[in-house]
């Protein structure tokens, strides 16, 4: 199991440590999105250069392709990949929600992806095909990839469904998370049996759903705590609700969720969400926000957001953001920069995404020391209004 | 201006040095392509690690984006790349007629290109406006964007033209060259007079032309040497004749060549073309080769080619080339590689590039050695070999 350790509280703002057999991450995190089993435009040594120690691979995408079965035999995601640091895979779910062409989902009625009890049945989104997975099956899934840390099979609906679907929902993964930690529990002890076994955890982070009802919420963690898993995420925020929204529900569940194990907030978000996580207790983010936006030429500044294809960039000769010290910041100014977006390179991208990913290893880092300072709240003060202040672009 | 000192002759292959106010060439050298200021998906570091000491940058399409006076204004071409090496510039005469949707050119017609004697009328490709460029013009642009190499204005007609149109077309191109010498040194005069001046040499090369003809050939070459330029350039190889055909005219023209100038042929080629060029005499090679395959999955190896997508890569943890040290056969499988270029990632475009451009310029490396040693055939024989007889896919 890896262990993680609360190093110190500020408010309800953590400051922690996940030690893996994959090296320490040190929280709050920020976790890099590498859905494919690579972070899109960046090499291993490039997320060790930013300081990234995990990194999220999204199971949905390589047991379609390449198979998990094909990444076990070559190694593992580790391997793989080629990346030292800690992996965090997800179940699956969401994308086979999100990507699977939902069709009367919610309403319940048929469609290319059918929920039942067992599992659920979709296509895959690159050829059609008929693929099935059930909590046991993500569960193999994710052992055979081989990640740190694996995620409970669930629904995740959208925040604004009805209150009737969002129980309906709820009640089913409750039963799918004790079904997974069955199936988990049945891994562990098949490893602990084998001395031939990969020697590192592969721990399951249970997951509470509940949309924007306080009481579905609730009782959720109420229920996965009872499991005493290894790890516990806010999964089905920053999916159709305001950010006002979620930060309320974020803030009042994240200190419900158990106090020695690692908190993590799926799928969120901005950097204001982060810091609003941060403030609430979270300790584990992902997001594809700062990756995808960097390839739309969105950049992160300590001064706001700067579009890059801009006309006002064309003969600036200055870094995107002077107070920054990536590769991108110290080589390349935005005159270049803009020009390279514009001509399609792809060398654009690469440096967008190295900024922006330096942008939010970098401001969670500023987490951790404020928190460990006892000064957190004055940081998330500053930096909000920095953000909003300066550089309209 | 840069000096070209020869260091050592092998039959007709040569070692050479071409020293820069940005660093120094080790001659024969192949130069990265870097069409739009940018070696694609590479940044100025890896260029560096790779050890390019120099690589091309297209006129045509700085001219048209983001424009020659705005690169002037940005610092020129090293400033704006961030590249501290060495910079040639092709004259854009080659792109005016392959991109400028040319119609009827061969056949004497009107068409979206119009030759005259002043210059050339085209479309640009980005936004079908009309353009104009001369050897006044190229000269005046290349000045522009700071290159440490420029390059006559011509025309590059296709090899299989008939013999007409190539008499025609290179006694054009003999009359635009020695405009554009007149241009050349205007210029070279207004900087040595302006103290404020970029301190370094623009030095211009000459290009002959004359298709497969060989007393057009030799007519070129002669009445370009008597203008006495920094260096000569062979163009239009490699523009659709058979490969044989191609050997046979460099071998033959290369030697007619100055000397004690550094000899370009221009737009070349696959390793085996290199080679060759080599043995005839030549210093400096440039193509789009090696990254373009890169980024279609096409791989050089010291046992031949590989098809990266080619499902027998598909388990295989082995590197693209055992024998290669690049940080792509340092880091990844060929698995890995190709599950990356299955699944469209951006990650495998430049971990194949890096790839690609290592095999080019330790091939390069290798050949320099072997010309220093007195053992160049040698070594081309067993490169050869070794190509044609391992690892077909």
């Amino acid at each position: 199991m890896n262990r993680f350790t609360l190093l110190a509280e500020d408010g309800a703002a953590r400051r922690g440590r996940l030690e893996t057999a994959h090296g320490t991450v040190e929280t709050p995190v920020f976790m890099p999105v590498g859905t494919a089993a690579a972070v899109k435009t960046l090499e291993p040594r490039d997320l060790e250069a930013l300081g990234a120690r995990i990194v999220l691979a999204n199971t949905y995408h390589l047991f379609l392709r390449p198979g998990h079965e094909r990444v076990q035999r070559l190694g593992r995601l580790h391997r793989f990949m080629s990346w030292p640091g800690a992996v965090l895979t997800d179940s699956g779910g969401f994308q086979v929600f999100s990507l699977g062409e939902r069709t009367g989902r919610v309403k319940g009625g048929p469609g290319l992806v059918t929920i039942a009890e067992e599992g659920v049945t979709f296509r895959s989104h690159l050829d059609g095909s008929r693929q099935f997975l059930s909590p046991e099956k993500a569960i193999a899934v994710q052992e055979a990839l081989g990640a740190d840390v694996i995620m409970a099979f669930d629904e995740c609906p959208p925040s604004l469904a009805d209150r009737a679907y969002h129980e309906r929902s709820l009640a089913r993964t409750q039963r799918w998370l004790v079904r997974c930690r069955q199936a988990w529990r049945e891994i562990e002890d098949r490893r602990a049996d084998d001395p031939g076994a990969e020697q590192y955890a592969c721990d399951l982070f249970g997951i509470a759903q509940g949309g924007l009802h306080p009481d579905l919420r609730a009782r959720a963690i109420e229920e996965a705590a009872a499991l005493e898993l290894p790890g516990y995420a806010l999964g089905g925020y920053a999916v159709g609700e305001e950010p006002a929204q979620m930060w309320e529900g974020v803030e009042r569940d994240a200190p419900r969720l158990p106090r020695g194990k690692p908190r993590y907030l799926m799928g969120v978000g901005t950097p204001e969400d982060l810091l609003a996580g941060i403030a609430a207790g979270i300790d584990m983010f992902d997001c594809v926000l700062p990756t995808r936006t960097a390839r739309n030429g969105l950049l992160f500044t300590s001064r706001g957001k700067v579009v890059i294809r801009n006309a006002r960039h064309a003969d600036d000769t200055g870094p995107i953001d002077p107070a920054c010290t990536c590769y991108t910041c110290r080589t390349f100014t935005r005159a270049y920069l803009r020009h390279l977006f514009k001509a399609g390179e792809i060398l654009a991208l690469r440096a967008n995404t190295l900024h922006n990913l330096h942008f939010y290893l970098s401001l969670m880092q500023g987490a951790r020391e404020a928190i460990e300072q006892g000064r957190f709240q004055s940081f998330r003060r500053e930096r909000l209004a920095a953000w909003r202040e300066g550089d309209p672009t």
